[in-house]
């Protein structure tokens, strides 16, 4: 039994430094939840928290309690052993969601993905599924089971159902400078992960200038709390550290990036996309006792995608979630150019040339991100809509040669590129008078697993 | 012309620790007074600025941008070196703005007094006032400066129009654990008293175990941001710190504190309570350049204590303020018996016998005025109302002797007393086996001025 402390006596004692027990941090988040705590008491307690921090054990009650806010979904025993997720703390160009799903169910697992539209410079994994007509993000969680019994994966919406302390939080630290804090971000992530009652989850982490985390050192750190709260919470979680200075693949905006994992799912596609969807897949395929490691795993899931399975399984996935089989069908079968016509198209289609001759040194994903922003390909409030049709296509990459005036970048838009957008484009390109004299670093810059990896094969219910 | 800069950006600013600029703190009062400011922003900030700090022009910055964030008043050139008021951060039994207004008003000065109702254990000063059958304190600025021409002082409530920011900030303050922070208490106090547009200013800053400041040095160090912040917002101000441990006088509870603001202001009553008042009036005195020091202004409050003039301009703010004439002249020429038959009494009158033998060390004031909390003389939130009859009357005195058995307390209630009240009274009274070997520390410890003290005798307008 909680005994419920009055909430100014919990963000004093925060604000003073100390811990908070579990009861406090239950209490809390109960009057989040029931909307007894004051909107003015939760931004003080998240400041509070944001300055004096929380121990793992904090965090861990946190994560617990939130999760528990709401309903939590149930799944078969059958599926148990193959429950697995992933999650990004997100980046310019990451449609990796849009792949790895379904490949993991073609695999044999169960991907039971719930996303969200984010606050990002381009839109979420669901804006970029809604660039398909038809394509419906609300089932519930029955209908959810539904999906993954015939399917094998799903991605879909949050419901309000589903973790309700999260919407409430998530929703104030954006507004009161209290997103980077590490065990709020923690706890953020892992009470959604925690309702979805996963086996296995695997967090891609990103670092660099686009990213959440600046540096690698605070990557790690994030990275860490995510896998040790994780794995106390009885999910096998691992986490992967990726560089963000670039884009991820060569394509930005919903529409553009859909058919860039259409792409990868068919076997094609970037390289770096491809590595970072079968890296992440592999960790997951051997958290779930499917591979025996991870390589193997990565193995397993380049097969998928190369074979045909993952894009079939997407496919069903469409046609699960309200695409009519046609669109569904000319989506992943289709030419490249029937594709297109099924999205449809911007208004304006241009090419930007190279300001001079050069090698390129990078394309910087931020100054990349933001023009799009404004141009339409992501929302600046919660509810504002998203132009699909916005984004660009990365014409060069790192150490190629171009001559002034060759393009570049394509770029998808409405006809509203002001001429300080255009100059902000041009600049995010990097050229010098010779090629970068290093190779690049490695996507992929450490795993994280938590001590002790992970139990062997196991499909029974732990 | 201030450029308005994002909210979460000023939060973030102030959480990292930054100084903000004038500018940027005009635009976060703005956001609170407009109510553009999400309440769970104002809460982060809140907080932010309580665990970083302000700088002595940052908390001016505040208190100015508050102080202008509703109307101001304004008064007849003439009285301008005469505007005094007299504020305290709050204690147990402290009636001496009741006795102290009219007093200075006697003097000469002109009194504007706005006072609140308060959180505080008991009522505030208005609720005291609200004693009386018929006081009203909701006078607009107009009906002020018509008492203040006829009778020279008044005691009204804060109107809605006079530093709304304030009213938000203070109300958020006290459920977000962000009470205690220099520079937000500072801001309250100065912009409610700038906008009264005052020549001088004293401040009781209270402490010890039933004040806001638990010890000296804190007392201190708020009396020295007050008087500092004061003096740059061009009102003359100095700060007492005075002791906070017993109750001050011999009455608790809003009627019979009223009561002894009589005894008082007819040149009776408890001898420390005629030492405060007159030592706060006498640095008002001199402040304003009435009297040449701040004994010689002393002597000339204790003089209009004596003389009947100050209970005469009480009963002309009485009749000022809505109590009929027959009412205000029983009150302040009557009897006690007539005065306390006007009041009423409470339903209970009993008194408490001390349980052993013994010298009075001290009585505690803190645990009397929680148990009489709860007996009704306080309110736990805004808008509660207070019984003016709940209140307990102090029979001993430190180093007096008491048998076991013989009264120390009179309590007035309503009949709810219980057992654990009455053991937690017992509790307040602190008795020895000997008389106090040390005489009693004097109640005033300090008082502070500006360094330069203040320009001689002024009365024109500055």
């Amino acid at each position: 039994m909680d005994t419920p402390s009055p909430l100014p006596v919990l963000i004093r004692k925060k604000r003073d430094g100390e811990r908070l027990e579990d009861t406090e941090i239950r209490s809390f988040v109960r009057g989040v939840t029931e909307g007894t705590a004051q909107e003015g008491q939760i931004g003080a307690m998240l400041m509070a928290i944001r300055l004096r921090g929380m121990d793992a054990g904090e965090t861990l009650a946190l994560t617990r309690a939130m999760a528990g806010s709401g309903r939590t979904l149930a799944w078969p025993p059958a599926w148990h052993g193959l429950l697995v997720d992933k999650h990004s703390t997100g980046g310019v160009g990451d449609k990796v969601s849009l792949a790895l799903a379904p490949a993991l169910a073609a695999c044999g697992c169960k991907v039971p993905m719930i996303s969200g539209r984010g606050l990002g410079h381009t839109g979420g994994t669901l804006d970029k599924l809604e660039a398909i007509p038809g394509f419906r993000v609300s089932q519930s969680p029955e209908e959810m089971q539904q999906i993954l019994a015939r399917v094998g994966c799903c991605i879909v919406g949050q419901s309000a159902e589903l973790v309700p302390a999260d919407r409430v939080l998530y929703g104030l630290r954006d507004v009161t400078a209290t997103v980077d804090s590490l065990p709020l971000i923690t706890a953020s992530i892992l009470s959604k992960k925690a309702a979805e009652r996963l086996r296995a989850l695997v967090l891609d982490v990103k670092f660099g200038e686009a990213a959440l985390c600046p540096g690698q050192e605070s990557a790690r750190e994030l990275a860490r709390s995510l896998v040790a709260v994780g794995t106390r919470l009885g999910i096998r979680t691992a986490a992967v550290l990726s560089r963000m200075e670039q884009p991820l693949g060569r394509a930005v905006g919903s529409a553009l990036e859909l058919l860039e994992a259409l792409q990868c799912l068919g076997g094609g596609g970037p390289a770096e996309l491809r590595h970072l969807v079968t890296v992440l897949g592999g960790v997951l395929l051997w958290q779930c006792g499917v591979a025996a490691g991870p390589e193997q795993g990565r193995e397993r899931l380049a097969r998928a995608l190369d074979d045909g399975s993952a894009l079939g399984t997407f496919e069903a996935m469409l046609g699960a979630q309200g695409v009519p089989p046609d669109t569904a069908r000319g989506l992943c079968a289709g030419t490249p150019a029937q594709r297109r016509r099924l999205l449809g198209q911007a208004k304006v289609c241009e090419e930007l040339p190279a300001p001079q001759e050069g090698w390129v040194q990078r394309v910087r994903a931020l100054p990349l991100a933001r023009v799009l922003h404004g141009l339409g390909a992501g929302r600046s409030r919660a509810g504002d809509p998203v132009n699909p049709l916005v984004g660009a296509e990365l014409l060069v990459g790192t150490g190629q040669h171009l001559r002034a005036g060759q393009p570049w970048l394509r770029l998808h838009h409405e006809g509203t590129l002001s001429a300080d957008g255009r100059r902000r484009l041009q600049a995010a390109l990097c050229l010098g008078p010779e090629p970068p004299q290093d190779p690049p670093p490695p996507l992929v810059a450490e795993t994280i697993v938590p001590s002790g990896a992970f139990p062997g094969p196991c499909r029974d219910s732990e």
